[in-house]
């Protein structure tokens, strides 16, 4: 059995270009015992893999290395199965990355029912993406009733999830984005209280207009220049969950001056701000209170998604580049077949 | 009655300067109903004191006034008394400034038992700066049995306390300091399990000898040249309360690049860094706690102290200044008579 699959070529220096990705063909090997073959239907793209094609280790992971698949999460079909807990035709998230098939042992998958909510949620709202919000913004922001929850990359499946998350516990939600479409459906179709693009020339003024009482928690996915916006309008006692930087996943130290660590750091004492880095997973054992919370929310009509399809194995490589500029819409999922 | 007392005459830029400060004589007010005439008998001098002489508003509080007396704790003896709960010779804890005498109301008092404990102790070990180490270290720093907790200023009134609390909690204490007799103190009195002299032109190498296993907790309360020594070293999900900035505090932004944030942030996100500021009375309603546990850590010998005594009102602007610059060797008190 074959496999299409498209390898990391070659590391990445700054934006990454075609000639970093390798589209190929590959044997799989025989299907073990224990194994299942799987067929993958769709595959999720997250600005995390920027950080894996780095010759760093990364989040107590050694770098992708060169010639392997890049790594990715899919939901896939079972073709095959070799374990007597799975059969063929069932549904499954697996970290199968960026091919048309695997074969995986089990203990890493999860069954998925597409009775419940569509396969595809399983990469986004009630996945990864949605559970980093869920742990960072209740672990780390903790918005209380009236206080005000910044969040960029709002339209995108953890910002998106985090302005709802926080309308949910009382707070008010501020979403930055970029592009007047985005905000549209940011503010209407997700019911943020104010929504700012980031493209605007005059973004700090907006923003502090959009939240005329401060900022009681700013959940930091991007860094750059939403930071520098974000930072006078922390309160006292601001909270800072860092869950990503993608504005500076392309950038290499040394950074230009001047330093800003001095100012960052005497606010941190003078105003008392919390700033913590997390990866969703330091929360797993909050897993099942989020699947079931979330999908409850979802039913409810509380929370809401949307997701920006590509279609073919082959486009993964601009889709990739394209969401690190903020061009998806939406949790970005590529369609396999 | 009169006071002698040193007000703030201008506001420094950089280190502070004689003519910053003037020594006047001033006539203090009748002692009105329910309030107590008191004769300091000594003035703790404390990093925060350097901010407060800044025009803005730092802790809540605005700024220290051009003419009025410099703000600072004291421990003083009630003359006269026009409360029922105080009695002349009592010895109370105040928050009179650097005077001679004041005339106080009676509800931000604490008084104080001799035989207890020296009385000194209020302003050090068993008062502001032993208070904010507890607080700082178990709320933020949270230090488990064999982690490493590194402290800086480790032989004064804060930093000291850290390392030992530290030790009670099984954590291992690395101390900062600078000089060979702070070295030795911090090293054989206190019992630290190593101590590194910041002067070193080596000091990066010495603190990552000292802590073979890396850094969990920080204990911030310089900045400068010492965080760039301890950044390195921070493990993963290390915690770091912020508590003060003194070799900061001279200094005005914009300061020189590179500019460090971006890389402390990446290393935040992916090391899952706590970074969070606090004041001492952030954690108030654990003040019970405080003194009984370290009255009881200091009658056991478990907590040690050394006090830096300065005689005359009048030598508390240079002993300021010197305190800004680490000249002082314990817990700073101005002895006023």
């Amino acid at each position: 059995m074959k496999t299409r699959r498209i390898v990391l070529a070659a590391r990445p220096e700054g934006l990454p270009k075609p000639t970093d990705f390798r589209l190929e063909e590959a044997e799989l090997p025989p299907v073990g015992d224990g194994e299942v073959l799987l067929e993958i239907q769709y595959l999720s793209l997250d600005p995390y893999m920027r950080g894996r094609m780095d010759d760093v280790p990364a989040y107590e992971q050694p770098a992708n290395a060169i010639g392997s698949v890049m790594e990715g999460g899919t939901v896939a079909t079972v073709l095959q199965s070799r374990h007597p807990g799975y059969r063929a035709g069932e549904i499954v998230l697996s970290y199968s990355g960026w091919q048309s098939h695997a074969v995986e042992k089990t203990d890493e998958l999860r069954k998925l029912d597409p009775k419940a909510a569509p396969v595809t949620t399983a990469l986004g709202v009630l996945g990864m993406p949605g559970f980093t919000a869920y742990g960072g913004l209740l672990n780390i922001g903790q918005p209380k009733p009236d206080e005000t929850v910044v969040v960029a990359a709002a339209s995108g499946p953890v910002g998106s999830a985090v302005g709802q998350i926080a309308k949910i516990k009382g707070a008010r939600a501020v979403g930055i984005v970029g592009g007047a479409d985005k905000c549209r459906f940011v503010r209407e179709e997700l019911g943020f209280d104010a929504v700012v693009d980031h493209r605007s020339s005059d973004l700090a003024a907006q923003l502090k207009q959009a939240c005329p009482k401060g900022i009681d928690v700013y959940f930091e996915n991007v860094g750059g220049h939403v930071w520098d916006a974000v930072f006078p309008l922390l309160n006292l006692f601001a909270r800072v969950p860092v869950c990503g930087l993608i504005a500076h996943y392309n950038d290499l130290p040394p950074f230009p001056g001047p330093d800003r660590l001095p100012v960052v750091m005497d606010a941190v004492l003078m105003n008392r701000y919390r700033i913590q880095g997390f990866i969703q997973y330091d929360f797993a054992d909050q897993r099942p209170d989020f699947y079931r919370e979330m999908t409850q929310w979802i039913r409810e009509g509380k929370v809401k998604y949307r997701e920006d399809f590509v279609d073919g194995l082959e486009k993964a490589p601009e889709a990739l580049v394209g969401m690190l500029q903020g061009k998806n819409f939406g949790k970005l999922v590529v369609r396999i077949r």
